[in-house]
């Protein structure tokens, strides 16, 4: 099978490619690499690839904006996750001091929002569709310097300057599997060998609208899970594009679509609202958690 | 008085400016610019001016992280809002055909996103501290082009390429005024004339941190607004820094902390949570809605 994320080669997205498959015991899977996430999620969508790995949140910067906005508008489906530890890395051919141009993804400059700015105030910054790419630019210049992981030194022949530069040690992303819907059962079997005797846990992912000035209306869905000790692992907003104050909620919870409490919360929820979607019910991904000092 | 906000001059931020002190009939008001947002809180923090005016979400792209941080870190109250209706537009010295670099603010170039990739797929993106730090450093070169504000178009000398880039026509900023905690009152009373008979609409703003795997607890705690026909008007959640899972919420509600039910729903929340902070109540701004079309 192939698979599309951000690229090119050396991307975080690319370790969210590894990880996965490795857990998954895929083997023979081709990595397509996009520009950026718009462009995996048009390719999911028209089946040019199987599947495809994106960012959803990290742990210092929360949610990638254009990936729930393209979860909403796109008819793909969440068939997994993954999570990674996401440590940065200042790289450039030159030194410190050379370094007149720092180059990164706008969401990898603001986990080390303070890092630039103590150590960089005045630099100038620009932004690349992803670390890797800014990695393969610095490679031209030796007053340019990425932000980016420690493999992509390797692969585009910079030197690591200074290591665990994000805000905070403790540095998480948490990646999606996306594909098209007629495909979604296909690619859950590859886990099939993962279920232990007690079943993998399972997250489910929805959106709902629920319309501007309706009091009250996002405590009676939260409610609907309530009630049935449904367990919310995150709630988060976005706007609607109508207009301020008027917004989407994306919404996690433990347990899968296929158990009869979380139907029945979901067949509740969508009595109740103007529009849910359902994105899918996925293993949970558990990984080890660092600690920060 | 003096206030803080985000500069050069011809920035959105002053937009707020002047909208909020016409409206308040502030008169001698001296705007002092600062190169980013964490900037203008600490000056508001130490006191070097009396407020400041910064940007919290945007009706296309969400939330400002960086504010929405620094409001939780900080022990800046919220005194007051406004809302500024924003069109971006493409400004150079030079011709469509001459660009080669696209600046601006992160959040002004992911409001323009799918302009973007539509129509420079290819252009270098470069970030700035704000939009009419663009404009200015356009200024320098034909070849490059800022995304901002028709009058720093003026202002810097520039020519208007194109107007109303943004994705979507309807586009507002809501803006905070910051002060520190013993100002606040002289602050709020400059609003006093503003006061009708009825009364202004007031809106609180909260942050509760709730404890990773409290299921139903966010629940609970909406449920002492509901309860109290408290219309909860925003609540959006951001990472604790703690690790991925474990959030902030930030939520806002109408009425004033003044009203004796506002005041039971927060003290029954506090009970309920690890921890909460008051940010303040101020009174709401009304602005004419634009329709998309």
């Amino acid at each position: 099978m192939n698979i599309g994320a951000l690229g090119p080669a050396g991307s975080y997205s690319q370790k969210a490619v590894d990880e996965w498959s490795k857990s998954r015991h895929v083997t023979s899977l081709e990595i397509v690499y996009y520009q950026d996430i718009q462009d995996v999620f048009e390719s999911v969508q028209d089946r040019t690839v199987d599947a495809g790995i994106i960012p959803i949140e990290n742990s210092i910067e929360g949610s990638i904006g254009i990936t729930l906005d393209q979860l909403l508008e796109s008819s793909v489906v969440i068939v997994g996750e993954v999570v990674v530890p996401i440590q940065h890395c200042l790289l450039s051919k030159g030194t410190l001091d050379d370094i007149r141009i720092i180059l990164s993804h706008p969401q990898a400059l603001a986990q080390c929002r303070q890092f630039l700015k103590s150590n960089f105030p005045n630099t100038e910054i620009r932004t690349t569709g992803s670390t890797s790419h800014a990695a393969k630019l610095s490679n031209e210049f030796a007053e340019m310097a990425a932000i980016a992981s420690r493999e992509s030194a390797d692969k585009y022949g910079l030197e690591i300057l200074i290591t665990d530069i994000q805000d905070k040690k403790n540095n998480h992303t948490r990646f999606i599997v996306i594909s098209s819907p007629d495909l979604s059962e296909e690619i859950k079997n590859i886990t099939a060998d993962l279920i232990t005797p007690d079943g993998p846990d399972y997250r489910t992912s929805i959106i709902v609208y629920i319309e501007k000035d309706s009091p009250g209306a996002l405590y009676t869905i939260l409610g609907e899970f309530a009630s049935r000790d449904i367990n919310l692992t995150r709630i988060e907003s976005r706007p609607s594009k109508k207009g301020l104050g008027d917004y989407v909620f994306y919404i996690d919870l433990n347990g899968s679509i296929n158990e009869k409490d979380i139907k029945e919360a979901i067949d509740g929820v969508a009595m109740k609202v103007k529009n849910i979607k359902v994105l899918g019910s996925y293993p949970i991904h558990h990984y080890p958690e660092q600690t920060d000092n």
